[in-house]
């Protein structure tokens, strides 16, 4: 199976990165996460994405917050899907960050999901993964079905509670 | 190979989001598309999006402007990776359409593209398909290589043109 | 007396949402409170909103944050009022579930109120329903002199605070 | 059955509200428009709203722009249900009215629809006099299934169109 | 010599509103403070700002937040300059209540100030009395002055402290 | 009577600007209009602002698009109150020009009216001259009359319109 | 003298990055333009960086719209100064390519001039080679005094015209 | 070497702009930090500003919150490069700043940073300086590596963490 890279500018979002790398080992995909910086070590993430197919990734996940260019910048030198998640930081509350990585010019897609949904890109990684991986479809059936029983029973819980 | 839907909430949508279909056509992957709509004819919508994997679907591209709820519904009923196209309409200039694709609560994933995105949504769908699909990877990279020419092209014709 | 749904997206909508739980039974009215989601409940969401005017209820107030979907995935399954609130969440200060409850497409109208606006949810449903109850018009007028009193009250206290 | 109120803050509106008299009059629903302004004619506007109630009226729609105080003004004169309708105008998109409508305080609601929202306005008084006016309940019931039919019926052209 | 009132939509507002009524006392000019609420005490409101010419006001200062109409509703009742203070509350930072006071139709102006610049309203006013009040232009430069110092003996407090 | 000085940031503004020379006529005000720039000329800007009081206006107004420095360069040199219309340019709406003309530091109040508000800046620097000025506030009180006698012509041609 | 680079991300950027080379040639300063993408020739924007210094560029100008990296690309492979010109695409107004720009990491920045501010990018350019060219310091200052009088001629005009 | 000039609107911006002038002092540049106001002392202001250059200085940082007029100011009176850092203040998560910082009309341009981004007006002003000075190019080269090297140092701490 195919691996999934979550690359962060900072180790500064590693608490909110943390989310998808827990997610995705609960999926029991192999990770490799690094952290790697647009404008810092730009020559290591474009060396990173132009072998990352070759490498056995199958995803890139990046996470950066303010001017988040680094998603971006990975998805210029690959043509594996790049998942990126805009980091809310001190000012201007995600939207710099949103912004930032969603409107991508036309060419260069970036799968974006919510301002520090970390979470959710590592669903959607497995997602992908899981066109040509039967047993992660089935494991996100599972999640979908568990969701469902969790608000069941939390809306058992409220009938209780307002009770 | 697995086939691609294009659901757009209003045939008004279709000039923004014909770009999509065409992108696709290029790359040689099978398009069903259509009208539906999250308010108009949810179980519709949700009758696809629940079918769509054992359909022959690799995933599905929802466009939809205001407040576009198109793409999470779908996302609501499949475990299939949900591209979201937010569309502008004629106040906010986008931002609704945008906030209300992208910022999807935890355990539902909308990949989501720039505002009237529509040919990244479908580079991005391509993509997806590519992990399993190498021929689709070869064509990317292609693409990927064409792109550079038309800018080193362009590049060219400014020199002469500012000389 | 017809009575008021009150569903919020999670449990953790509870503390704002309890406001218009509150409130409704203060003015008499029956309140029946659900979690359901538009995305992790979809078809228990769908269910709810179909069955809800042959059910007994006159209104139904939903509550939800980010991309709020829940109150217009209701609305285009009943033709009743559905009365959205905006939950503010930990980014974007609102914004996003405000856009997201209010810009419906036409013909599937959310009567949204203020951000975190619970209360004026209840008061608003209470309205709805003394078209068709002259005791609840009457209690909305004594609540309207309350307030009133309470104002005035709190004027004379500024007086003597600043003399 | 009881009458629906437009009131719009400026007969430049009218192109806009329009759309709300119009959709009024399809359900049968006697309508009474209005221009009265919150701050022109604030005791108009002020003695309207106090006598809706015995004067017939079960709903109040009020459009206006920019700085909207219509509907809020209104809402404080009656226990009605109050539909504001924010107007786009010459800057911000809009944005500055629907803030000015929606984001009432504790005890006032306004019930806001989308941005030049006015079809969803009517729409929603509808629903509120759907309660206890079964025929328009049945009417309501018609248009969504109407809805229904002309988005299966551009489906089904899309599908003819792109083939 | 005319008064100033000082008007807040809620006694919540006067910790910000107290550096209104503290800043105009140091000038001399007799205030006098009120809760009214442009919603829940619309009459009064009313009332006190069609008579507030009469009665030897001279400046209205109206502080209000969310979907501030209290500034709008006074100007509509007088023809004194009335003074908007947008009050930030817990969404929006401010936003919604700096848009609802300023962008008032034409007509009826409402002069307003910075989100939470109570200070500044009070100055704004001592400026306004001070067209026919010499005393309050003295007053005025000397406050210029004394402004001034204070800066010159920041910068040389700040030589100090990075030398 | 004091005059009432209108600058412009550039002559660009003058289309809108015209409406608050127009109106300061209107009510018999002697109006001086300048263009002067806070980034051009900004010594003849301060000069003008420091001999306004003595050279005999009553008022600023200072209208200015983008990162509108005009109103508050002119307060810092001046205790006479200054207007500040915030002027929409090719960007942004005016939200530029509206925040960098109210969010005044403490200490120096720029009176700020609506985007593009021009006729409001006039009517503003009126209500402040009235003050002293009988026969304007007699003046303001007819426009009044006439503004609402507008609406109710208004609104009378409406019930036959729609009739 | 040291060149100016100047790289648009688009040819379609030409009619506004045109003012930033026409005036770094009124200045007489060598420029160099290039259509180069962050996206789609990284290579070459990141080659064209790496070597400017040491290819005689003083400073680099960069212009881009949407999520606009190219500034912060080119800035990440330079120690020279980088301008970035927000551009205005088809949506959000060029909010988007000013947060993209301006709101760069620590340890790179950008110098970002206003939205389509291509002539001060340039004014920006001379004024940093100005530190060790007198001959452009004295064009500037000549600028500077061409433009004050720009602005009397045009306020001497403005009082023939309302007169 | 030419030094620089590090100017905040109030000492209450003292420690945001500290990280300017350590990081200036890293680098061995002089430094001179002032408070000095747009609108408090704008004659100390200009002056300042007018004889920087012959003063021995080569660039001009300015920080200010708010409506931050001060950048723009200086950068009135004087042909040297003025570097604007907007400071996030109590309203609006420093968006004013921002704009009333970067938005500058054409003639004068300010090289706007990100909101708060003190630490980067220092190396862009360094990166300006080191266009005469081959000393300081190497130290931003040393800079570069090292900030290269703190990242690598981080991914492999991050790798063993993960381990």
């Amino acid at each position: 199976m195919k691996k999934v890279a979550v690359i962060m500018g900072s180790d500064s979002d590693l608490p909110v990165v943390q989310g998808a790398i827990s997610k995705l080992r609960e999926f029991g995909v192999e990770v490799e996460a690094h952290v790697m910086s647009a404008h810092r070590t730009p020559e290591q993430a474009a060396a990173f994405s132009k072998n990352a197919r070759e490498n056995g990734f199958g995803v890139i996940i990046a996470a950066a917050g303010k001017a988040a260019h680094l998603a971006g910048v990975l998805a210029a030198h690959t043509t594996l899907p790049v998942i990126g998640i805009p980091i809310k930081s001190s000012t201007l509350d995600g939207l710099d960050a949103l912004l930032a990585t969603v409107q991508m010019p036309s060419g260069i897609p970036v799968a974006t999901v919510a301002i520090d949904g970390a979470e959710n890109a590592a669903i959607l990684a497995v997602q992908m993964l899981s066109l040509s991986e039967p047993a992660l479809a089935e494991k996100l059936d599972a999640m979908k079905r568990s969701m469902e029983e969790k608000v069941l029973a939390k809306d058992a819980a409220l009938a209780e509670k307002l009770a």
